[in-house]
């Protein structure tokens, strides 16, 4: 199979809201009057961000998923992708379920491959994604890390930590009851990106960024970019692990070797979460729980942002805990 | 050096088009009313499009090229491009030229680095380049490969060949006197996207690509998305060679052991040129000329669109000459 045949076979689709696909120099894309075009770009390495045996369905999905991730942090609804691809070999066996797993969840968004690149080389993904934001009253609607202000609630959506867990199990550092496994590994391999609720809380939220490289590590960016400080509540954090609450918790079923300490670390510095770490006013709990229902995504309030700069963690009753958590560097 | 040290010191840079540059999830351009955004997308690998020896500075100056080069030959204005970069380490000696070959070419075509991501992994350059195209009247003024119409005439700017030139010197199966091989080396590594061109070809030209593939293969994506036939001049495109004219022209001051066949498989088939290949009414001679004027780039008429599909090639004599060139595939 040929470079070309490759891209008629498995990546050209029609397109409705861009003006031109793939299969020319350029594609092209009119922006609605009105709105600013949001973009981001994440490449996907294998060996660094997936495992070799990762079904190729899933990794589709994921290399869109966590671009969309980007769009949601950013209050942005989706429009269109690019695809680059370097492969070692092009086989259908390969080809075939990573563009079902990639285009199943592009059509879940409305979100079109509009162009791209492939190439022969060592398995590399890369996918530059396209959104919209409004402008209303020369103002962007655009979710941005800055905007933090001080007495701001600090919440996360769904759940985290159970990914890290997934990889650690991989890893062979703990091992899980199967069916806690499967789910925490579902996490993992198949993150949902949270678009509906990156759009509900446009005109809420103050500040959002995606939960990719860790809690504290991504919280971390929010606090840089405001110029404020937070506290966070570690007894609220660990009870956002799926995992957590089916071993150990009230519900818990199964009995693991697992510290508390370490559950605690991948609820703070995990990584791959991929949900929306965000802060409202105190006088939107009503607008973000409407919020979090029209999107039909639990959200947690985790801590409230303050005057002073830094992170500090406290327990159930308020102590302080030491912050020994760091987030995942690519060059660390 | 960690990831975000990484783009603090080399790639985090004032924007002044976009909305929001490099640092949160998302960039934000907003396109100027009455216009098309153009975006194209390709990934340089090591080994596959460049050597492990490519001087990084010339790398970060091709990577960028050969995306705007997509843009000119939509007829694109530059605005703005996202980087992904894989690399094995995060080393300066790399970093500090790669960056700066990199931005110097953008600056010097107004075109911001809006965002990317970087991660540790075999080298892999991914770019994504965003231009604008006007919308006249509800036209697009877009350069597509869909236009070429019959009787129009077949043109290519610049010289063609001389990268495959020197990458074959590299490869070790032809040598070449110092001085040609430097130049060709020059057309190989730093290639010049015909941006100037493309934007003064808008609503002359009828059909335009770049040369990426090779002259003949790329020219084949012209015929089969218009729907027409070609003939080209096999005389004059192995004058395109600024090589051969060197060793073998009349002003030919170098003996070489190189056949006629060998220079012309070159011209039709070498690639990496990053020439505009396009095609324009022949009553347009003229303004062809001014535009080629105008953006102080050579073009050549190298034949012409006919009604019969497929493609003729032809010699000085208007001889029919049989067709034994394939273009470049990446998994061929």
């Amino acid at each position: 199979m040929g470079e070309f045949d490759l891209i008629e076979r498995y990546f050209k689709r029609p397109v409705n809201r861009a003006v031109l696909g793939v299969g020319d120099d350029c594609a092209l894309l009119q922006p609605s009057p009105g709105t600013q075009l949001a973009i981001s770009c994440d490449m996907l390495v294998e060996g660094r961000h997936f495992l070799s045996t990762t079904d190729p369905f899933k990794l589709g999905h994921k290399a869109l998923a966590v671009n969309l991730s980007d769009l949601a942090a950013c209050g942005a609804r989706p429009l269109a992708f690019t695809l680059a691809l370097a492969l070692p070999r092009a086989i259908d066996s390969w080809l075939a379920p990573f563009s079902q797993g990639l285009l199943a969840l592009a059509d879940a968004h409305g979100c079109e491959l509009i162009g791209g690149d492939t190439t022969q080389g060592p398995l590399n993904i890369c996918i530059t994604v396209f959104g919209e934001v409004p402008v209303v009253k020369g103002r962007s609607q655009a979710l941005l890390r800055s905007g933090a202000q001080v007495g701001d609630d600090l919440y996360v959506s769904g759940t985290v930590g159970d990914a890290r867990l997934a990889l650690e199990v991989f890893r062979g550092t703990v091992s899980l009851p199967a069916p806690v496994f499967d789910a925490a590994r579902l996490r993992l391999e198949q993150p949902t990106p949270r678009v509906a609720l990156g759009l509900a809380l446009r005109g809420i939220a103050t500040a959002a960024i995606d939960v990719s490289d860790g809690l504290l590590g991504d919280l971390g960016h929010i606090l840089k970019q405001s110029g404020v400080g937070a506290t966070v509540d570690t007894e609220v954090a660990i009870n956002l692990i799926a995992s957590y609450a089916e071993c150990t918790g009230a519900r818990g079923q199964f009995n693991t070797e697992i510290k508390a300490e370490q559950w605690l670390g991948w609820a703070l510095a995990g990584g791959d979460d991929y949900e929306l770490l965000f802060t409202a006013p105190a006088a939107a709990r009503t607008l973000v729980a409407a919020a979090a229902d029209i999107s039909q995504t639990p959200v947690t309030r985790i801590g409230h942002i303050g005057l002073e700069h830094g992170l500090r963690l406290v327990d159930g009753d308020g102590q302080y805990v030491p912050n020994t958590y760091s987030s995942f560097d690519h060059f660390a």
